[in-house]
């Protein structure tokens, strides 16, 4: 199926069940549903609309999307958000994106999951992420980071944007099993494991820093689709400084509101080494189960390498700002 | 109750009574009415979508909203704004919303009131600063001032912004009994009484910097919702430089179109210490009496508790422009 | 009447008659037809948007609005346009707008008129300026010129922005009799009178130093509410360096979708000396006569007085663009 | 015929007939219909709202706007685009097309056509110039550059930014047959005839500085209405630096949602020798055959000629920047 059709059928699925919940109807688009006046959400798709692309055609050839992130090969840069729960979406959701994700040639990542899940989907083969979530108790943390170590993970990490909880409108979530944590505190977590250790939820260059020196792998730049706060930045308004201060240390992975492969390219010529999509896998589990996710997948990635190769950048390593043009004013 | 449900209930209520005189719908919103084309009303809370937040989450800790103003701790820079009439709101309106403001541990201002309704809502304990209007005869406004300070307000002060009166729409009201005051005039004023005085109305630097020479112990920076002139500058559009000349030697004030405790947020990292609000209590008033007015301030201070917490400012020292992403362009 | 219900009611006088057939409705507004997309016309009053007032109230007063020009004292800046036609508004329509204005202490502008229409107007003592056509034929503006000075005009002028006539929507009208002139054909008709000789449409810093060189004695900059050529500049966004230019050297007018006392005041702190209206008089003349003109002319000139006062602007020269902000985004 | 009835007449006749199956309607517009979200074709010809004109009229004559390219005189620098199929709109549709463009004085591009109706064409008279598709076999572009040599075409070129095919919506056109060439293989296109050869969908300064380089003659600044990539900038973005550094050595053409005089105006200010336009001559051919087209390009050049005229441009080559004002926000 073309892109556009896997939506459409994926709002006509979720139409004829109980619609996910934590999402809202916005000018005929589903959203995720942010903090209080879900600013986030309706903002995050739009930023993209800041840049448009140069050409650079001669001497150029069809592009390799191909990253290696943590010694594995990957296909693309396009890989799954930190899914949790989906039951509503569809029997098995998350082995099912995993399915779609490993047809993809792409990188699963996990959020809140119980042991068995896990296993299941670490079952399929598919390289995993898992990210766990920062539990007041630090003992929580240890042994959902111990039980990801034990059945196969490629890396694991914690939500940092998550200590406080999440809100959807005036509703808050999760606050009180959650709780914020000190460098030394995040230090013992990523010591306690032999796994690359990722900082999920960086917004702003001190946290970056601070991930750095406290032995991270990894960061994800997100504004978790604005459940944290209302008028969190886009990811991309804080990524350019967030890569001067990382440079090549670790991969920077970014999230917030990604639909095409024009937002994956805008993200990695800003500094992202790969690009994380929630909603959008959502919806192609929605529209065709596994198969819907590794379409989107595909279709996403397609449209990346094409972008790619009129831009004169033959893998990943070689997109820079320079493709961009910026429009500082409204679009 | 959710801060949606109080507006929502509010307005409902409003719709039910003879809607308050002096606001308009204005795309669903009930806004009050400003001078000539209402421009300020409409623009007033668009303005806040200039600013988005970064995160600072590593070694943050759950956020103090604490304030020390004129010697008394309060627990929130979220005060009400200076208040009159409201009586087709409800019954003794001015002692509800008082016994709401003290019983969040807020601050209450008052406008135009008789001697005995500020008697009434100085009997609820909750510490209050009296607003006098700028009378062309300085007698009447010694005389308002001194009762004031006999009733037991901690600080008080005049509305400079309305030496010529105020508009709505194309009406102008009360030009006649007001009239503009030089330094030595409002120097007077400011030497009749022991208490704090404050200028409120400053928009501008050069009112700010004779403020501070005149003896003036606070400014609220403020467009009066519209109603001075159209086209008044946003309060944020002018506080960076205010605070750069007045720095900490007094406490600054600001209102003008919050909704939420992100507003304020970004209130007070451009350089004020603490916001009022009109509106918004009204609302709280028109949804719940006094309970509805505890509810809202509640509400918008734990929104600015989270923020605070979520951008790494342990208390409102901490608060800068560093949390700021600043928006150059149309949103 | 207020502001609003003057413009009611010309709007509805005039869909009475034939509405006027230079006209456009546009977003609920009646708008000057301009020439092919009618930019201007709907870009000339959104372009005040970008600037709002600062206060300045400690040490202000009352404002004068009083203004001298070419020797003649006038109570107000804010100026007729110069003014053709308007038989399908109201009889004798010239002499009721001149009437009008006379009666508001303002100045009297005239376009395309016969000797007759022009003796009328200036039999009701009205100070006014006459502005003749470019035509091809210099004779012709040499006579028109001269009735003008025996007919007792205080000024005359030329609108060099006519040079190639004029375009509503896709028609082009009077460009056959209309002709470029060269800085020697303008200086003889400058020498050809003893009156103050004035360039209207200068939308340029070229033409503004031109005019100044060849012995004008005022400059109107305008883009003629957008009949010369679609995307002519608002005068707004030349008049800074044309001011820069010109300095006090003469007077400089400006005219473009000027509607309130704001409107006015903001052309003033970039530079202006006086405003013209021409859409706003009509309004006048439509709703109220001769008594509907003064009416208008004095609710702006009260709406100027009042942010003057407001600004601490004592009188007209003092006004400078330190009352601004301005606001370099989409609003 | 009038601008705005050729417009609605054409639109009515292809509602009459099937509507072009490779063009959508937006916002009541007949939009050519890009790749993916579309969103260059609703980007294009907003963008020149950015752009107004200060006018220079003391000393102006009307304008002349002729042009000489490849030797050739021009009464015009706005030409057709490279145009191919149209058969839906009409029968024999280039050959009409190239009458109506011969007519007015004016250049013909031809893109994907048969040798046939190139000789058809060429047998009008027209100047032609031929731009030959970047097929992966070079023999297949050789032989059309030879066809179009022998049939009389002033020049050849090909479309750089077609290495990769076509994208309207989701669906990839022609992708297969087309491939990307390297500095080397289109130095032997160019040394392959003795015409001189452009380079169309230059969209950037490293192409432009190759295809000098290469031995270009020419280059034609373009994003193809969209239907490359989504989100390639705009022409105009990128035209004031490649004019930086090709300068006068060949001639820069440029195209992108081009409709009236003003616009192609704004292009010539920013670096542009002449316009192409593709969707504006279609809707001539769809009004009224051969005299449709002739009647549009005359209106635009009346058009462009009047605002020469009005900016003090005597001919294209005074044509700069200094007529124009930029504006640096949403509009």
């Amino acid at each position: 199926m073309e892109y556009g059709d896997l939506i459409r059928r994926a709002e006509a699925n979720l139409k004829d069940k109980n619609i996910l919940k934590s999402y809202v109807m916005n000018e005929g688009t589903l959203l995720r549903e942010g903090a209080e006046t879900n600013f986030v959400a309706r903002f995050n798709s739009r930023y993209f609309d800041r840049f448009g692309f140069k050409f650079r055609m001669i001497d150029s050839q069809e592009a390799s999307t191909e990253i290696t992130l943590y010694g594995k090969k990957f296909a693309t840069p396009f890989l799954s958000g930190a899914l949790s729960g989906l039951t509503d979406v569809a029997e098995k959701p998350l082995v099912k994106v995993a399915t779609g994700v490993k047809e993809s040639g792409s990188m699963m990542w996990l959020g809140i999951v119980s042991a068995d899940q896990q296993r299941e989907v670490l079952a399929t083969g598919v390289p995993t992420i898992r990210i766990v979530k920062p539990y007041q108790d630090p003992e929580m943390m240890l042994k959902e980071l111990k039980e990801a170590e034990e059945a196969g993970a490629m890396a694991v990490g914690t939500d940092i944007d998550f200590f406080y909880g999440g809100k959807r409108g005036d509703r808050l979530f999760a606050p009180k099993a959650m709780g914020p944590k000190t460098s030394q505190e995040t230090r013992k977590l990523v010591e306690a494991t032999q796994l690359p250790f990722i900082f999920k939820g960086v917004l702003g260059v001190e946290d970056a820093r601070k991930a750095l020196e406290i032995g991270a792998r990894g960061i994800v730049v997100s504004n978790h689709a604005g459940i944290v706060i209302d008028y969190a930045a886009h990811p991309l308004e804080v990524l350019p400084e967030i890569k001067e201060v990382i440079g090549d240390r670790m991969p920077i992975f970014v999230d917030g509101g990604f639909r095409r492969g024009s937002d994956v390219m805008k993200a990695l010529a800003l500094g992202a080494d790969a690009v994380l999509a929630g909603w959008l896998l959502v919806m192609g589990l929605a529209a065709n189960g596994s198969e819907g996710v590794s379409e989107i997948i595909n279709i996403v990635t397609a449209e990346l390498r094409r972008i790619m190769s009129v831009t004169g950048c033959k893998n990943l390593s070689e997109i820079n700002q320079t493709v961009l043009v910026k429009r500082d004013y409204g679009i």
